[in-house]
């Protein structure tokens, strides 16, 4: 089996040119991430997330951070390999030893991550799979003697624990498991918590298939003065066996064997936190005395990802862009939906747009999330900062501050998963408020958000944007209660627009009129307050200082009033031409579409924390995924195929050798940011967050549905309307929709002037295909005019 | 100049074999301890404890904790050192390089820590002073070539910064300040902590005298793929001058040097926090742009450091004790006292107790101390958890849970300083509450904090314990709010008699019989309840288990109740006779006094947190010193001499090179801590938790004062009633009392039957020197029987 042949490999890179090269699986208890050299971050659910594998030190506990350094002593899963007769030593995968394979693979699976590595005329190969319902990490190393010759070899995982606790820590090889056992106390200071922390899994194992020969679990006693480049330990014939006994815990086994000629041999391992003993023990009866009952749990897990394929398989002149689409996009959107970014108080916005990407993958659980979400909606129609997953979950973080946007995602998001479902039921479902046991229908809960955005404004018609909306850090622009916010006034628009569209298809045309006449309200007071000549403003202070304008030296252009004001309707054709210019001249850059130019270098007062982020970092000039993906959904509204599709390209990580080099990403997700700020400081441009938590993957699979391919539903069907790339002379794809599916050619054809869609060679007059029938198989063809896209 | 020449120097060791011994230093702004390898640890206030040099990841913002590891990356103040010629590469001190030096000195001044090593030819002299006044450290590099032929060189500082901010940090080389500036922001969610983020010092500098050849601002780039121990940035003739941009900063300097034989060559640098420029500008001006400004500023520390002295002077038999106590006991009591363990909220305990040790160094200190702590007391009597010391300060950690035995601290501390200066007006200043503008007198409010010690009574005349008293992780006894503290009972006793003794000299008889009487029923209620037989239990639990009893399996004794028996008067001579031998059979290890055993292995629910706390470390089942040092008081007050010697000789720490070994401790402070749990885990125990913030030191220099050497003062003037231990024939020394310098000697004489004082050659009749007269200066001769101590 060739590493990571349930999907791709990516051999083009070193450990060395590609330092932060990283992949990550999940389930519902456990992420972890891990980058090509070995070093890991992983986060368990319990319910809140927590580590069982720690930094040296006491480590802060918070949200996942872009951008984290590693170090020597940084959390990892390595295995040391010593040679007993030149005494030479490597290291698998590279740290920490550091030293040069002859070959080199890092390979990232959909449901696994592999190593290949050819060293010391041996092969090794380093597996990492999890397990499909609990907190485990299930590795595998196999040992190949690459030649004829037999080798006397020892064999060292090193999986660091690190600080667990400075309350208790210790760490001991318990036979009767065949596991190092490291336990730990939680700290705290107030006695109610004893009994919440009673119930955390605060021990974390390393559990064998095989005895080890020895052991160590004390992390000084086994590094003494070489570092972990040179342990001193790894000069003994064998490891001391030692505990730890309040020391930094670590888990090193040492397997001693006598590899012939040609021969392999395999080991197993588990890794994970545990509640106690018996926890342990059952994993080491499901994975290791039970037949097959690792390869089992792997295969379980294989089948877990595979859930998460996505609605549609494309085969363009574009392969990285097949590659990423079939295989890595779905897969991301999965995730987001799957676990809510492993926490127990999403976001609404995230949470809402999380589960609207699932309408492409599992749509039941856009249902449910929709449910969840306004059965914690306000009777006055407000919906709160976050929603609350797990019962002892609370607000935490900036769900602390008070945000404006919450209400705009319901009907914008709604829209997506009605597209694809036709599930009008829904909206008729009666569910209570989070204030109120009033029950009300889901029709009347978005109706009453949308009251409360028409509420929320001043006298101008502009929406109070208090101490935030999308996105968060414009923390000072509305602090004293006057400021407002261009960029929530077009959103507004654009969700009431959305709404109106829905309540015109459920056959309530006087609302529908009303919201409709509600949104051009709200479109004349920002062309009214905020178009500045060539674009719209991002807002007006709390003393009415218009900013993101053409005399602010810093900040001048946003990009999310722009790609909103095409969305809602605000700009006509002629103030399309003006901003689609600007966006070119002050926002592009050869990695993506900057959220804002030029770069805060410095606090202002009257914008806030976004001022104060680096700049080119997070949402200060960087180019940030998710505002660049509405901007590509809103260049496929305004029919702008080929300038879409550049944006899209750009936004796609990594997908040849040398933007992977200069981004730091291998093309398996999309990070939330590339650093921008590259007029300013053109060095560290581009460079990748590393971070896959973001809601760019779900518009970017939307933009591919209604825009790039075209085939969106509506309540009568399968609209067919791509908006291919110009030069594209052709598309293949397969389109799962409602139950049936769609073998869908797309081709260019010169002599004809508008689209002809054929369905089982029967040619239609409208580009729908209706009347669908769930289990059948649709064989479709295209025709397009060979200038139609322009 | 001789390394650490000022003081003591400790060149017994290496950075090997004693890998954790360390030093510290501090002025008001900042502290600083330094291990032998060179790893720092720093903080300074602003009002807040904060770093200016931090971990590599995000660090957790905490209490200081003891036993803390060190890895690769913390953070240290480094040297490299390459020769041109040869291209090899070592550090000072020892990190990160880690090679041998062919001597290597580690050396803890009083106000300074040095290093000399002699490695490759060379003599490198590295020394930390700090500023007397501002969060400044002061480092000095002499490079020495030994031998006759010059050498050309290259020197790099490298001042590790690590992870200073997830918002915004960037690092770059200012040429007009000659100084590599670190720039970050606080992060921050809530906007009204921007107001204060904005007076916080985020800058982190590295000034220098001299002009460097190059540099590197980024961790990363300096480091490349050799790891700190060989960075790829020394391979090259010289540095990049790279900047940060939200990547890792760090201070790298280069100095190309061409050293003639047998010259030398000096270089000066300034390190530490900053607000903006301008205060860094301020710093160049005054350190390097005045002349002998850097040197002025090391001699007004060392002055600053000098006001420490205590009061005693001695010259015994024991030539280490005489060491620590003339020189290292005193500057760890002004330290505490100084700086109150740099919080902004010190537990009123601990800002009690740590005020009263400056009754021997500064005693205006503790009259201070005790209004402002006065004058935050609930006019019912209660003391608050915590004394808040800035106007922005507020009750953190363990302060924000409520402990009972605040109110105890007062006169017991108070008695200390009345005997050291006789300030009855103190009592008479009026002084208002925290909660009431009511004014009354300090004897008011002492008056009313006993009879809240009367009132938290149950029916058994017991204290109840609540969630803690001292120690604090006993906090599950009485949450339910029916437990009770045995020791808290007899501390309350002993509390009252101090108290009693007060009134007494001031006149009071009839509160003084009063209060006399109280004593006597809290001992009362705890011989009925508590004694068990052979020692007294520590408490009684919610559901009425008396616990540190015979019938336990651990936890079965407890130090505190034993001793403070001792104090209160509570015990018999009978009973004291049976507890000195339980405490002797169960407690005693080779490195003192455990506070309990055997060590908690569980949770015992009933008792709470010690419990979960790992066995030997911290309170469960430690030598924790301050126990250790009410025993060594409490053996004085029985008049135990030799036993009390032989207590405070194992509280010494490390006095002998294998001792040193054993507990990673150089004998410049008492750590909090010695590991214990000797019989359960004796390869760890005596092991310094490394934390020299501890209680412990001022009551073993009340017990040098009041017992061993018995030289204290009273309301008529000076008592001499030593307590020396049975072996030694003479002691020398000079106590400052009152303004008067006294010259004793104190000398066994056979033939007599009773101590003989004589002052000035005339003998007097009671062991008491009277109508002392500042400014004068005393002979004292004080003949004692040779077996009068037993």
């Amino acid at each position: 089996m060739q590493p990571g042949d349930n999907n791709q490999r990516y051999d083009l890179f070193s450990p060395t040119t590609m330092p932060l090269a990283a992949a990550f699986l999940w389930n519902k208890q456990l992420m972890v991430q891990l980058n090509c050299r070995g070093y890991a971050t992983a986060q368990f659910m319990q319910p809140e997330p927590a580590k069982y594998a720690h930094a040296p030190n006491l480590e802060a506990k918070t949200f996942m951070q872009p951008e984290q350094p590693y170090y020597a002593h940084h959390p990892g899963r390595f295995v040391y390999i010593k040679d007993e007769q030149s005494a030479e030593v490597f290291s698998v995968p590279y740290e920490p030893v550091r030293s040069k394979a002859d070959s080199f693979v890092f390979s990232s699976g959909k449901s696994d991550i592999r190593w290949q590595l050819q060293q010391q005329g041996l092969q090794l190969d380093w597996q990492l799979c999890l397990s499909p319902d609990e907190p485990h990490e299930l590795w595998q190393l196999t040992v190949t003697n690459l030649g004829a010759q037999p080798r006397q070899l020892s064999i060292y995982p090193y999986f660091p624990v690190g600080y667990m606790s400075w309350m208790n820590q210790s760490a001991k090889f318990q036979p009767e498991l065949n596991a190092i056992v490291c336990s730990s106390v939680t700290p705290y200071q107030k006695y109610p918590d004893y009994f919440k922390n009673k119930l955390l899994k605060d021990k974390t194992f390393l559990l064998a298939e095989q005895v080890p020969t020895s052991w160590q679990c004390a992390q000084q006693a086994f590094e003494g003065e070489g570092g972990l480049h040179a342990p001193d330990a790894l000069q003994q014939t064998e490891l001391d066996g030692g505990d730890a006994l309040y020391e930094t815990p670590a888990c090193v086994l040492q397997y001693r064997l006598q590899l012939a000629g040609a021969a392999k041999q395999v080991y197993r391992f588990v890794f994970g936190p545990a509640l106690d003993d018996d926890e342990i023990a059952a994993a080491r009866q499901r994975y290791f005395l039970t037949p097959d009952g690792f390869a089992k749990a792997q295969q379980q897990y294989s089948a877990y990802i595979a859930r998460g394929q996505g609605c549609i398989q494309i085969e363009t002149p574009d392969a990285a862009l097949d590659n990423f689409v079939n295989h890595w996009l779905p897969r991301q959107v999965y995730y987001h939906g799957d676990v809510n970014r492993l926490t127990t108080d999403p976001q609404t916005r995230n949470y809402l747009q999380d589960n609207m990407g699932m309408s492409y993958v599992r749509p039941e659980a856009f249902r449910t999330a929709l449910l969840t979400a306004l059965t914690q909606q306000h009777s006055s129609g407000e919906m709160p900062d976050g929603i609350l997953l797990h019962p002892d979950a609370e607000l935490k973080y900036i769900n602390q501050v008070p945000h404006t946007d919450q209400c705009v995602w319901l009907p914008v998001c709604l829209a997506a998963y009605l597209a694809e479902t036709n599930d009008t039921a829904l909206l008729q479902q009666q569910i209570a408020f989070g204030d109120s046991a009033e029950q009300a229908t889901v029709f009347e809960h978005i109706c009453r958000a949308m009251s409360w955005l028409l509420h929320k404004r001043d006298e101008r018609g502009l929406s109070f944007i208090e101490q935030g909306d999308w996105c968060d850090p414009m923390n000072m622009v509305g602090y004293k209660g006057r400021g407002v916010s261009g960029w929530l006034s077009l959103a507004a628009a654009y969700a009431l627009n959305c709404w109106a569209d829905t309540c015109a298809q459920l056959g309530e045309l006087s609302l529908a009129e009303q919201y409709r006449s509600d949104a051009q309200s709200f479109n004349q007071a920002v062309n009214h307050y905020l178009w500045d000549g060539k674009w719209y403003g991002r807002g007006i202070t709390d003393d009415n200082v218009v900013f993101g304008i053409s005399k602010d030296a810093e900040g001048r252009i946003y990009l999310n009033p722009q790609s909103w004001a095409m969305l809602s309707g605000a700009a006509n054709p002629e103030q399309l031409q003006l901003m689609l210019a600007e966006i070119d001249a002050q926002l592009a850059t050869p990695y993506g579409v900057q959220m804002l130019a030029p770069a805060y270098t410095a606090m202002r007062d009257d914008v806030g924390r976004v001022t104060q982020k680096h700049p080119g970092s997070a949402e200060n000039g960087s180019v940030y995924n998710h505002a660049a993906a509405f901007y590509l959904y809103a260049l496929y509204q305004i029919n702008q195929p080929d300038k879409a599709f550049a944006v899209l390209r750009q936004m796609l990580p990594g997908s040849t050798a040398q933007d992977c080099l200069q981004r730091g990403q291998l093309p398996v997700f999309i990070p939330n940011y590339y650093r921008g700020a590259y007029q300013q400081f053109p060095r560290t441009a581009g460079r990748s967050s590393q971070l896959f938590n973001t809601g760019t993957v779900h518009w970017v699979y939307r933009s591919l549905i209604e825009g790039l391919f075209g085939v969106k539903g509506c309540a009568e069907g399968l609209l067919l309307q791509p908006q291919l790339p110009t030069d594209w002379p052709q598309v293949k794809l397969t389109r799962q929709f409602r139950g049936a599916e769609f073998s869908i050619v797309m081709r260019r054809q010169s002599g004809i002037s508008k689209a002809q869609l054929s369905v089982d060679g029967r040619l239609l007059a409208e580009p729908l295909i209706s009347d669908i029938v769930a289990g059948r198989h649709y064989q479709v063809e295209l025709l397009l005019p060979v200038s139609s896209a322009v």
